[in-house]
């Protein structure tokens, strides 16, 4: 697969997935025996519409700040309930959660989601919930005016903390 | 902005942006005027991944449909908490969720969400994050075999009732 | 299956499930091209314990109607909760929930939930949920009792209204 | 009252009632002074249906695995929404829950759901909402072809860990 | 009672209290005999701190706006949550939420809430729970500069719609 | 301000106000520096009414109990949701909710909340939110007699633990 840049190096076994016992049922896994560490996620997603669009979230018709501080609101509420929304995640006691949100292009975007626990496991999910859920209340208050504003990417971009060592996109 | 196909033609005003009152401050758009009419919305969503999680999803390490299972189930939840999530949404009593999740290429899925409903506003949002926490979902089955899976783009691709009329993308 | 006295009679094709799509895929059913009804479900559930615990529940050690009234209140709470419980199932807009516990034995009380609705499609699993969880609040109040205590039959005892008619146990 | 073998022996006093406040008031019992520790429950749930919905469930019209699977589901996002559905349960951080679906009979399935937390107080509850949600869902899915399906016995199978010592059903 | 100026004028009957059956269990009041009619609440709910800290919310060490928009987010997502905050109010469907934070002194401020609806019964808890919880997280925005900020009083305003008539304070 | 018994004394600063970031954007304070310690908040709220709705709630024409344990329920179970309604607010584990409400006047009420935890942070969001609501609960079951109900002061009345130190109102 010389196209795909991800692929494992020839000879290395793909690192296993989760998530699924013996005989493929889904089930949270158990991280009972994982002592709880400080750990800390970072998502960023991106929101494209028009140039418009991006100047009066940012300061034209809507007031300064204001849609961005729903989106906010709407992210750090959405890190909350991650174990709500994604089934097989952890209930996590989170002791950060940060939304930055700023302009990337002239029609662009980027919300960035830093999440903190001292847990069993990552706060990756988190991360990644909040930025997207910030970025659907951004389409949600601009779609009066651009229905094609497109979300995306959506990656991870850093998490430290954990057995399974720290990630650098 | 010659490069944006998305700006609108010279001459004409842009669309006026909603949830916003006279003062700047967000509100839920007061939608007690209209009738309730039938509304359907179809929101997409991809997920790029290496080809072996694509494989392991779809037939390989993880029973045929079960990780399918699990983000379907996901997204349809997490549509019937729209209202919840994104601060601005109304309640909306929906009629239908469906999420089909497809092989888009070697290395990546693709979601889609559709919902319906009969109410005075529209379901744009509820397909979107429909399809967006499936999307999220099966990030969260796979994270452990490919921590860069990248999720987007997440787009509205097709609408249809409510006075604002039809949209295709 | 002679000893089955609910098989379907010989030459009768068994309902159809539904919750799947044509590829099996689990969704929420369309109800839109339904109108409206009047709908109403009662269920029942039935927990079993000590005389002691029976006793402590309704007149003796827990103050009168209290651990009657948290399991009361707990079973509204839920059916009003069902759909985000149950994944397929659709919200409704409940018009009414009531919860009856009255002694059913010595060592056993008898839970009903009725639930109405005026929606496209069925209140069974409100009813259903409300008996459900109010028993388990029952389980709760009493554990450090009695936890041999057993939950069940639970039991859909009758619904009318909707296209497939009225049922009675 | 000798037909009930689960009564107290004579001359002993039966177990007390928690939840209760010295003037009968229901109230979260103070597990300050508890130090967390690691803590399992498993609780199991019965479905009595017809054979012809067993088979659908588990091989026939419902594709391999997939009613489970939304059933599975639904017993895990339950069994983290505990304290949210039982009013009297403390908030627990859940290491993991399973959900295991399997025919108990031709007519019959059995669903036990395992619960884990480190933690000041007990999984018991946790443990039964994941197994009583699963019964339930899996009413929904079958409830088309039959509404005489019948949920329990619901029981407490075993739970270890706590001050109270170990329980085995 | 000639002090209390809200009592009975004399042979005059108190209304009844619903959200009791005859025999004085909590219930939801059955609404299905009612016909949808347009609804709208009026509450109101003041918060006393000290000026600094007035001023810090309105203009000062917090940006313009943003503890406001934190506030009048989390009380418009609130009022969406009044049924599964108050245990007898009907889910309702609402229509529009407003929440509206001025200055009402050196040393306070006045939040107003405003929700519509077209349902069975009104929208006075979420015309009041919108207020409330906005106050709360005003509270919970200025506490490190004042614990002793004072919430109240919290009053309905005004209803309009519904077979009891109009409600002006 | 000499009329404002809680400004600063001269010379001295206000104390600083936390969840916003130097460039005033929300966010959830970063509490993983600290280390869990026992905490335990107290908070009241007052209701207001006619003597006859103060009457009816205590003893007459509602059960005995029952319209208070409606509202106690209703304010434990807010208490555990706090951080889902407050946006700011971290997910604590609770230890311990109390509801206490008595009589304060012939047309008055007092809701008292205690709330424990072993957290990072406090818990008095949580005791305000667990007396607030069952306040409002308590409007809701006599607003039927009595429109003009009002809900307030609402207070903190003592906090313990923390590096912030003990307050006493």
């Amino acid at each position: 697969m010389p196209s795909d840049n991800r692929s494992n190096p020839p000879g290395e076994q793909p690192p296993t997935l989760s998530h699924v016992d013996e005989r493929g049922n889904a089930r949270m896994v158990d991280v009972s025996p994982k002592l709880p560490t400080a750990r800390e996620a970072i998502a960023s997603a991106r929101i494209t519409t028009t140039p418009q669009v991006v100047s009066a979230i940012l300061a034209g018709d809507l007031p300064k700040g204001d849609a961005i501080a729903v989106a906010r609101v709407a992210g750090i509420q959405a890190a909350k309930r991650t174990a709500d929304l994604i089934p097989l995640c952890h209930p996590l006691p989170l002791d950060c959660v940060e939304i930055d949100i700023a302009q990337a292009a002239d029609n662009a975007l980027a919300i960035t989601c830093r999440a903190k626990t001292t847990a069993r496991t990552g706060v990756e999910m988190e991360a990644l919930t909040g930025a997207t859920i910030a970025a659907l209340t951004l389409y949600d208050m601009g779609k009066s005016a651009d229905k094609a504003m497109t979300i995306g990417p959506i990656t991870l971009e850093r998490k430290t903390g954990g057995k399974s060592g720290d990630y650098q996109r």
